[in-house]
């Protein structure tokens, strides 16, 4: 794994950068798309690496963990085999699904008890059996067991959790240090920033994760119901102190202008479900502008869903069309809308970059933001 | 619409043929997909041009005039612009939905009274009505309005049923000719012949039709849970009664095995759900065979769907893969499904219609029916 900035931004912290994996380059700043079980839903993979162009993809440990299992994953070599995507794939470490799973889980110093969605069945994660699960899944980079704390979060309950999230960490390090990967090619280790959205616990956590000087860093618990304002003060805070020349993840982030924002303090990479979630409940993300496609206004709109979209389904189709194929549910509404903001998502990072190749990110964002982000 | 036939098989009635229509040539023996409300569930158009390779598209009037109503579809340009499918597409009259209403519909000589699954509403379809709701919609080739009798059904109601659906075809054909077609390009009606699973109720049925020398001849009310053998056997006294030189179509068939023997009795034209209905449900058609997805043993089964498929996606998938997404309800497994059920119907068909050009045709189907009709 290697990481070099190509380019930064002069009105801003925003940077560009190359990020060499085993299964090929990522160009940041870059958005991946959520893979929860294998799939990034309701598109092909081939779609995926030429309609979407997307860099690499996202799977989540915890469900992957549940079905197929690992001992599948282990027996078809891998995921990235498993599922056919020979581009590069970061695993979650489960932390944020089981905490979700309110009244089903147990936290301890020792790890998360937590009962199955699917059958009920008991589980338990610590920081060695996530390590020990992702080396199994085999994506390229791998997370840090951590608890994202909700929001709110009272002061004491948030660095209390930062600090065992700190402990866990040592515990991931640990195990991922005595363990190898178990299909021949590098994974890499990243650590989690936690501190809700208390500044003095930002700070505290991001220069404890600068200090364990892992190759990337990742902000965790954002994103989770805060304001904007508040995702926006916290991520700056903890890009002033992690270091410059690693990759930065800002984790489950988020609606576009959200991403143009944290880019620029620095932040280049990005996952999450909002494109592909929103997309099969008929929000659409265009170049124009966003469109609730299930509105009665579209009924006899037979102008493209997106005449400038990369995606041919977008261009091609009206939003009459797409607003029919919603209205009497039929999955190929899904198919268009989630190819249709995946592509917008990818196009949004991709120009990012070149505007900041070119050095006119900040003028460019304040330019398209009013446009992407109105209401069709 | 203009049909030539190009090759007789030898040994049996099978045939080779070219229709051509305004918007593009079908070769036949040809398997149309259903797009019930204008779209072939979970496959893009493109797909459906490109892998699939589709020649024609069925839609289902009924759907369509419940929605998005033909008002849009008028405003549209017809289906084949609102959906944006610019091969030829063929409409059903809505009968045999209509009739599949059970308990919410009312049948008399004038026409069609029923409710609609969707809200309650009431509607009534009549020979002229269907006409001019066909004419909306704007498909190459449209159906006459008849009655689809079930299966088993009494002797003396199947008589009655034909002769009305023969009097409503005579009104079908008035109000098709003193109509024309909205969008410029050519329409052509096909006449239906019924008589259920009785011999001299089809013999009289299929000589009514060929008497109104009609450019299409359809054949419907089977494939309703008859044995396949009544199946074969009234294919058989109707195709030996329809003119030779106009396309015969058999609606509703049907599994592989009873498209290749109706292939040999003289069918040009076949539409079924059972490809895209089973693919949803987990059944996959092959080269090699049938597979139902869901069984657990390909749980750890690496090898692809299917090694021969003209489907990338399932030459590139593997058997564990799939059933993985069926497990977890992925919408990519019917798509991936979809995809394969489709393209091998396509394959059949082709295949079948070159070695019809061959001379072969017999000989294969012997060789082949039983490979793709086992249980893998």
């Amino acid at each position: 794994m290697k990481f070099d900035i190509t380019h930064k931004d002069p009105g801003s912290s925003a940077r560009a950068g190359i990020l060499q994996t085993d299964h090929g380059v990522i160009q940041t700043p870059i958005f991946m798309p959520v893979g929860t079980q294998g799939s990034v839903k309701s598109v092909h993979q081939e779609e995926l690496k030429t309609t979407i162009n997307a860099d690499i993809i996202l799977g989540n440990t915890y469900h992957l963990y549940l079905r197929p299992k690992t001992d599948i994953l282990q027996k078809a070599g891998g995921l990235h085999k498993f599922i056919n995507w020979d581009r590069p794939i970061l695993t979650d470490s489960g932390g944020y699904q089981v905490y979700s799973l309110k009244g089903m889980r147990k936290i301890t110093e020792k790890g998360v008890k937590f009962r199955s969605h699917i059958d009920g069945s008991m589980h338990f994660f610590s920081p060695e059996s996530v390590m020990d699960t992702q080396r199994e899944i085999g994506a390229d980079i791998i997370m840090a067991f951590d608890e994202c704390t909700p929001y709110p979060c009272d002061y004491k309950y948030a660095r209390r959790s930062m600090h065992m999230t700190h402990r866990w960490l040592e515990r991931c390090i640990k195990r991922f240090n005595e363990t190898d990967p178990i299909y021949g090619y590098e994974q890499t280790l990243a650590p989690i920033v936690q501190g809700s959205t208390y500044t003095d616990l930002r700070e505290m956590s991001a220069e404890y994760i600068a200090g364990t000087n892992m190759p990337i860093n990742a902000i965790g618990g954002l994103s989770v119901g805060e304001p904007a304002e508040e995702l926006y003060a916290m991520t700056e805070v903890v890009t002033n102190i992690l270091p410059e020349d690693k990759p930065r993840y800002l984790m489950g982030v988020g609606l576009p202008e959200n991403i143009l924002e944290c880019i620029a303090l620095g932040i280049d990479m990005f996952d999450c479900v909002l494109p592909t979630r929103n997309a099969r409940h008929g929000m659409l993300y265009t170049k124009n502008g966003v469109i609730n496609m299930k509105n009665a206004k579209w009924k006899e709109d037979f102008s493209p869903i997106d005449v400038d979209s990369e995606a041919a389904t977008s261009r091609d189709h009206t939003k009459a069309y797409l607003r029919h194929l919603f209205k009497v549910k039929e999955y190929l509404a899904m198919q268009i809308a989630t190819i249709n903001n995946l592509s917008f998502y990818l196009w949004l990072v991709r120009t990012a970059r070149e505007k900041i190749q070119e050095g006119t990110f900040t003028q460019w964002k304040s330019v398209i933001l009013p446009v992407i982000t109105q209401r069709l």
